[in-house]
């Protein structure tokens, strides 16, 4: 990622660090396989977003770094889980085995139980010193709901059972899709929103953008895994492919699907531009993101 | 349990089922996974600690309700996790099979982090409604640390890789059971604490009689696999007997363990002489508790 967020990305590993550094955890094992999947990490997308948008709304970066660490634990967990066996199956993740080959399945489904209930519990100890209380239910709700059976838990769960038959239309795709990543990150941008004091015109703007974001991720990982040159390192060969899911890139041609993404961007940009000059950075994120190449998973 | 219970196990039937049914949970598979896990219940030993002692304490049973749901789901999420494959292996739970065996594993992994996520979604949610947010916070902080890496996480690690190890000494075994099931029926007794205006003193005891109960259910369990008649309904033979686990029953003979279970009963009992005859409920269900039989799992 760029050098601009470099500083953001440096606060995020020590916040992670420091949290796991001083939460009291008597199995060793169920540490060091939740640093094992914290670190090193992806491109902390999530907390770059939670950063840039507080950065944009004045929020305190004392609190920007409390809920950028628990949606980074929130997706992390997610990631472990899902590559379960039982799951998609995926030995690999970030170049490395994934949790339960480094370690064993037992652990690996701990360990994300474990990151899910630490994610929540960071914000419900710490937050409270800098936000009121009312704030801090607010932020918390908003990942719990983003992240369970209303969200993420019913996206992943639609995905391994609906996206295998091929009757599945482009509602019921971007229904799943909006469902396992969109709603978490919407929710950086909503748990960020509550801990700043943004008017109701910069909490539009800044949702639709989110939206678009969160839909576009994964028109543009099926477009690479599609069209894509075949990578090296990281996931190995995509799972939903060997797996036959239904993907934007069944359902339009090349064409289609590539001024799909293109238009997304555009709206996602076009949603910032009340902000103007303030929002170059989150807009230098977007173009980023537009621009990364198949090695680097969203 | 004693029909004197009935009014409050009615509530909690009720509360779970209309929380399933007003909250929006798109795949399907996931929503009868956790129902199926829902009911029937066990003894809803837990949620009957909260009503009883809520009661003991003069708190809002709208309170009660929502407490007592988020423990029992919180319960039942590591009831379904615990049994998968991975870990215990349990084929049947409460003379049924078990999740993942009426389902499949990945349902059974997402409906776990799915009523993990929705124990804490409905104390954000509702609770503050009838408390302050400051209490909401307090409440929902307790429900995460008890179940979380500081807990009942490392209690199920730790159990799965040290106990079955023979060289096990009474301190870790106690260590190991306080982690993975005591720590939550501290918390029953401090969220309803948290939702009431209990002094020091009550507080104290209640403490020091969930205490004295959240250990002695372990070593009644274990003292039932030992000597107890085999029974026809459950579980099935106990995975930790098949598991080869170090128990209580292999650390103290026969009438050791039996007195020892005598003496933390009369110790929790003891607990709350200090309430007169306004414990009576909690006396009660304290005996029930005490006398019940090997099918009668805590």
């Amino acid at each position: 990622m760029n050098n601009k967020f470099n500083n953001h990305l440096d606060r995020l590993e020590k916040i992670l660090l420091e949290l796991m550094n001083s939460t009291e955890i008597p199995a060793a094992k169920i540490k060091e396989a939740i640093l094992y999947s914290l670190f090193p990490g992806g491109k902390r997308i999530r907390p770059l977003l939670v950063y840039l948008t507080g950065e944009l709304l004045d929020a305190s970066v004392d609190c920007l770094d409390l809920i950028a660490a628990s949606i980074e634990l929130t997706h992390c967990y997610s990631l472990v889980h899902d590559d379960l066996p039982a799951m998609d199956n995926d030995d690999f993740r970030r170049g490395k085995p994934s949790c339960h080959r480094a370690f064993d399945e037992a652990t690996a489904i701990l360990a994300g139980d474990g990151m899910q209930a630490l994610a929540m519990e960071i914000l419900l100890t710490r937050l409270p010193v800098h936000l009121s209380a009312d704030n801090v239910v607010a932020i918390a709700l908003e990942l719990s709901k983003a992240s369970g059976i209303s969200g993420m838990v019913s996206g992943q769960s639609l995905d391994l059972t609906e996206l295998s038959q091929k009757a599945i239309d482009e509602k019921q795709l971007r229904l799943i899709h909006s469902l396992k990543t969109g709603k978490l990150i919407i929710a950086c941008i909503n748990m960020t929103i509550a801990a700043s004091n943004a008017n109701l015109i910069q909490q539009q703007a800044l949702q639709s953008y989110a939206s678009h974001l969160g839909l576009v991720f994964q028109m543009q990982d099926d477009y690479f895994d599609q069209y894509g040159q075949p990578h090296i390192l990281g996931k190995g060969r995509s799972s939903d492919s060997i797996n036959q899911k239904t993907t934007y890139a069944n359902l339009y041609d090349q064409v289609t699907l590539s001024s799909l993404i293109e238009e997304h961007y555009l709206l996602a940009k076009k949603a910032l531009s009340i902000f103007g000059d303030a929002a170059e950075d989150l807009l230098m994120l977007t173009t980023l993101l537009q621009n990364r190449s198949k090695d680097n998973e969203a």
